[in-house]
């Protein structure tokens, strides 16, 4: 036993990050002990500080070291419309595409009976409320294209009805860059059903 | 940009990990910040303490708290068997295997032109010196299979030469669970010239 105590302790919670596994903790591991001063430590620093001053926004669910976040106190963005997404992940994704200048609701996850996921831990109420104010006049559903997702959006559109508000979902069909040998059925079908005349 | 800041920094730090991109390190960051207080906060203590208390052994290269390991310090090893390999990951790939009761020599990378690795920078001399002691009687070679590799055990061999101990190295041939179907010529012509009679 050579590395035993804290590098060999290191190693195993390092293992437990996704796409990690105890040989590319190891790997990893030996990498930092390399090249301690310029990326191990400060590593170790801004994990702390970000596990110190990071926490959920009150309003969206975004992730900042404000108790509400640059989305939701910016003066620039567009307060009348809210888009819904499963993960701040997918928030991110969607701030990356640059596609939306709108507010974000993040529920944290979607409704499933087997993970024992219920509305009030997605906060769909409090969106409900938000969504009810004068301010508000669009809610797009961006929830993933999975079952339990889309369940989700249907609940929400359902609990959004008394909200007045128009509810919209992101468009299913043919990715860019796709081709069509190797998309499903279900895609298909949907980008069949939602073709539209060429524009110009 | 609504990961700016800490967030953001500590994304690209992570993504200088190997086998990680910023889509696996965002994907990290995202998982440590669901589990701050059994994860991320553990992570970064440990990886400081790491940082600052795990050292290189004075005497064989091996990582350990103490500034000689616990392999060099043991009396239940063999003092007069010492296994020259180029990395600790290697020597810690030679303790799980659990083939090797002697001590180690991490050389700590391979000659190479290239990368301009001279001999002084992997203690070869350190090495001679140990090896001359009374108490060595054997020194293998266990470098890596490559062009580096080896051209480093025969030069190290060379250095051995007066220093009165048996010089081995690793055998070459099929690895266990390997097809003979998907192996090199290289290894194969290896694998024919050392074969051995069939033992009971």
């Amino acid at each position: 036993m050579s590395f035993e105590g804290p590098l060999d302790q290191l190693i195993r919670r390092l293992a437990r990050l996704p796409g990690f596994g105890s040989r590319s903790a190891r790997r990893a591991v030996l990498h930092l002990m390399k090249n301690r001063d310029s990326l191990m430590m400060p590593l170790a620093d801004e994990m702390m500080r970000v596990g110190q001053t990071v926490r959920s926004c009150a309003e969206c669910g975004n992730f900042d070291t404000e108790s509400t976040c640059r989305i939701c106190t910016s003066a620039s963005r567009d307060a009348s419309r809210i888009c819904v997404v499963e993960d701040v992940a997918d928030l991110w994704a969607m701030e990356r595409a640059g596609v939306f200048s709108g507010r974000y609701h993040v529920l944290g996850g979607v409704m499933s009976a087997i993970d024992g996921v219920n509305p009030e831990m997605l906060r769909v109420s409090y969106l409900v409320q938000k969504a009810s104010s004068d301010e508000v006049r669009e809610v797009i559903l961006a929830t993933s294209a999975t079952v339990d997702g889309q369940t989700t959006a249907h609940y929400i559109a359902e609990k959004l009805e008394t909200a007045g508000v128009n509810v919209t979902r992101l468009a299913h069909g043919v990715p860019v860059g796709g081709e069509l040998d190797y998309l499903d059925d279900g895609t298909l079908a949907q980008a069949m059903k939602a073709r539209r005349a060429l524009d110009g």
